[in-house]
């Protein structure tokens, strides 16, 4: 069951880092929206491996090929099936893994849960379970953009200590895209490269935190007590591989404040609209949107599999030590900015969809 | 869809803060376990609001009754409904807030996405709506506690910018109990009591941070990919009133160490158990328990509702100001630790049931 | 888990025949629809006991409280809770029961599944556990007629081997309610009543058949491939007590005809709508509505608990005989009727809102 | 979300008739289940077109890969996917179907619900869709048996007024398989292939019943009230193609028997186990297993698509007349056997979690 997320855009993810492939069914997509698998491979591309000298060197090409549910060039509404073969696997790699379990990494977790682990690679554990969410998110993008005008937009906000400078109401795509960490203050992002590389060198790894703004949310979104929008949100983006923590709005910051410096007074703008002032909120209250931009955070630790020796225990109980092999990221950060959006495009997409179904039944009923 | 939790150990509650009756039914739960109405009725009363004076004084006994799914004194397994009635309610004290939304609060977000909104109290968003999950969390901990010997402690670890010391390790119930503010570190709850009471007379309201510990976990729990345990209990901790982050073991702090710095080593403890040295992971990895102490943290903004006047607009779109009434926590930390312990024993109680189902079957079957 | 029905429209029923009571928690609701306690009533009075000569003389108001999600006669959004206390369960009439178990009734496999079993009355196996199903049914009754006009009418059409002849094109509520029997053929609902007031002077109890017809419902409701329209109908229906056999349109003698004989074939009404000449499809083709009515049958065995001596054994396996005590129907068709009724009307409120959801998303987007 | 089935053993299938393939993603299957394609295709070519002279001639050889889940023969207890690609698609015998609804198929209603449809043969509506149900089927069974010693053997048991004589207690596979209409009843099966093929020559179809039974189910499944076991068996059935009615045990024939004649008493047998004498429950009770063979009925349809000339209208609404081409089966239900089967087992399989879940978590916990 933990392979399914949403509850009606709903994505079932398979596929281990060696094996056959990767990848996604869609369930409960609106028909007749226009997808292509170029379209999906966009997003892809920002997932895959091999991409600079900062992410592993893996050489995948992600190609996907959509094998269901799509009929010239639409979705039919019916169950999309999205495939990925793996390429560059290289199990030979992992013989050591198969007996030594890497600190903080799933290898012995996946052992005491299972009794049975595919040690070719990180199995399921590996990020590259990741691309099943990516593409079933470059769906969800195209329909809240169509649907609503909704605009994801994620980018790296902090490496190790080095923060960027950001604003989340104007930052965009392409500005992300200008350089190999996906962060728009482009000086940071120099001083980040060197940081990776430095660490990298050292056979060591940096994490840092991603922030991801999503603009045009309608209001409405979200269902209290327990679907709140930051509630789905949150397990969205603690679902990634190595994420340790997540903020909305003001997030822990927030509770250095008291109510009366934190609450997000009223006002109506020039359309007539209700509005916030400030938006510590981050865009939802109550568990609801309030049209008001989402901001959300994201904290992904250093990478567990490193080449520094450390101790650590065989599967058969006697202690080592290891020194990993395998292509790994030094840093998972600039992968991690398309999945958190992914991730965020999902959880927003199933909502719309449950909103428009409890709420808009009787407003605009269906003619039959 | 929005008022149900959980997978196999599965909650659904319901009732607004003004109105018939608060209450939850609990579907999935094993049966033969021995519960009473007192049993529940002590946590409630942890939660229940006129308990000190740092809490709102509503006067509620939230005195509860089991309506099903308990026969002499055991678990049927079948659904267990518990109700609470609403008792102390004064809807005269909202009637401004029929009008005028409160900054930060769910008014005006439920009028749009509903329509429609029960003003009389917070309705579906009043913290009352937690009785539902205390009273089926208490259960939770109960098997829990019966099948594997797990300790669910939660307490304040900071209010606004004091932070309190405390050793998860050896942290108690009794530690925490012994004060209003619900923090084991005396010296810092006195601090707290001063620093909410002086903003409690300036009409203001501050937030802060609760920390919980889960001990004796069983190996195992957690399913890859979208349910992984972080997973699930960061959306149980994100669905609570006021919350606005969340963290896992290292957390955001864990991002400005190295990978080096920051795994868990792992040695061979004396009983020939797999341990780990550190436990930056929070008792989790790759999304399954791996036997170490959970320990996570939630961040809770302070109360929206606060009696100095604010800017806000009314429902029919003009602008106003609003010093709210009502009977409101100036603070919601101290009865937000049994909201938290609760709701991390509804994921760890399901989890256990789900780890029971995929993974046990084969190795203890049934005999029929 | 098994007390939980529906995925959007989504209901869960608690309460065993004795003990604090019954009733259901319902979410998903749309808001804005006006509901009253009288309008649920007048649907618990048909299912009631004691309302005839031929039904049990247990004597139970069924008056319901709505506790929660309806706010000055209109629906919140928010879950809503009803609840039916029990007044007059007279466990002693079961004290036989506690150690012998009814023939063809729960209380064996109750025991062998839990290893309790409430033996005050049939526990959860009591069809006192429909209260909750026909309570959300009759909300379910009103946004389907509100929104779509549907009309759902059910009625007994065979008591054993005495058939009705009713005409579902036509027939209506007051017609069904003019006999204790619910039928609308007058002739063969006093041969039924003769019937079955013979076997209950034998202490026996005698089965048949219900049909229901669903007119009005739009096209295109119903998700394939598992969760079309007559599959979840079919569950819908055989999760009833006593029900052995469900069928959609033709059903079983369907199978005697040859495609060119059964298939329905198109034609273009006045209205220039598609249309088929007859509807041996039961409304549904490929599992979605066409917009022919739906027509469905729903076989219910005899009663099992019976005051006729019968074999069988006790708890601690000791073989016995036992003619049992306690009121119960001789026939549970009449009540039956708004069983199916509600079923049929849960399904097709859930299946309207989740093609609201997936299909009506992009025609009619939602404005924010 | 109308592609998945199961709550703990979950399918999700996906893909259409014409198109890059079909198969099934299996979440939550039990680890370390030695699993194998070789055992997967068994039943899919017992279940694949062109198998025999009644069957469809379309060319298929239904060859699966494992994609994932599966690692040195066994399973991972992660996501398995099943891919089966699709080779003899003649897309030019539907050009007139992209125009013509064929009566009492699909087509129509897939246009009204999605407004957008694979014409290319049946789509998502074709049996095709089965081939996933099918391969998950394979693994449901494999587990039953392993853990629970349960043997499926579904059979024909009715073709249009044929009938066969089957003794559901002692029929085998080798039995069903010995002829192409999947009957132990060898003469009814001569006198049947007669049937079929003179309707096949008339250019119409047939239609006819199946039975299936279920031996050595553990005592326990069902979950009441919703999940009851008869319900998810006859909507699992139900949401097969072509299917139009269900029974459990007696059936719709149980209700011309009094209650006196239907109930199946209690004896203790040599074992001292608690049996029933008769077995008119077909194995369950309450919706709970009572460890009598569960035997169930379905009703399926004579095909749709037939080559005699038929009234119909166009897309475009406009009447017309239409004689189908393509290839089609001229009576699905020696194909519908192993579908009966494979649905049969994934409910059973489903069921057995769930029990291990909520019913032995207590009696054998986990030892972490």
């Amino acid at each position: 069951m933990g392979n399914t997320f949403g509850h009606l855009f709903r994505i079932t993810t398979f596929g281990e880092s060696h094996g056959g492939g990767v990848g996604v069914v869609i369930d409960g997509c609106p028909p007749q929206i226009e997808i292509s698998a170029e379209e999906i491979q966009v997003e892809l591309d920002r997932r895959r491996p091999g991409q600079s000298k900062i992410t592993t060197p893996r050489r995948e090409t992600d190609t996907c090929e959509i094998l269901s549910g799509v009929f010239q060039g639409q979705t039919l509404g019916t169950s999309i099936c999205i495939l990925v073969r793996n390429k560059d696997a290289r199990p030979q790699d992992y013989s050591e893994m198969a007996e030594k379990y890497r600190p903080s990494h799933a290898d012995a977790t996946y052992d005491a849960k299972y009794g049975i682990r595919n040690w070719q690679g990180g199995g399921r554990s590996s990020a590259r379970e990741t691309i099943g969410r990516v593409a079933a998110g470059a769906i969800a993008k195209k329909i809240l953009k169509q649907i609503a005008g909704v605009e994801i937009v994620g980018y790296v906000k902090r490496i190790k200590d080095l923060e960027a400078v950001v604003d989340p109401n104007t930052v965009t795509l392409e500005q992300v895209e200008s350089n190999i960490v996906r962060s728009p203050d482009g000086e940071f992002a120099n001083r980040a490269i060197e940081e990776i590389d430095r660490y990298l060198r050292q056979g060591d790894s940096v994490g840092g935190v991603v922030e991801c703004v999503a603009r045009n949310v309608p209001k409405g979104l979200g269902m209290p007590v327990f679907d709140k929008l930051e509630a789905d949100l949150a397990k969205a983006v603690m679902s990634l591989p190595a994420s340790k923590g997540f903020e909305i709005g003001s997030g822990f910051a927030g509770t250095l404040l008291t109510g009366s410096e934190h609450n997000d007074e009223f006002y109506i703008d020039e359309a007539g609209q209700i509005r916030t002032v400030t938006n510590r909120s981050g865009g939802i209250q109550g568990g609801i949107s309030n049209g008001e931009h989402i901001i959300l955070r994201a904290a992904f630790k250093p990478t567990a599999t490193i080449r520094k020796e450390q101790r650590t225990v065989t599967r058969s109980g006697e202690e080592t030590v290891l020194a990993a092999k395998g292509r790994h990221d030094p840093c998972v950060l600039p992968r991690a900015v398309p999945m958190v959006e992914a991730m965020v495009a999902l959880v927003l997409c199933d909502h719309l969809l449950r909103h428009q179904a409890q709420c808009h039944t009787v407003r605009s009923p269906i003619e039959g």
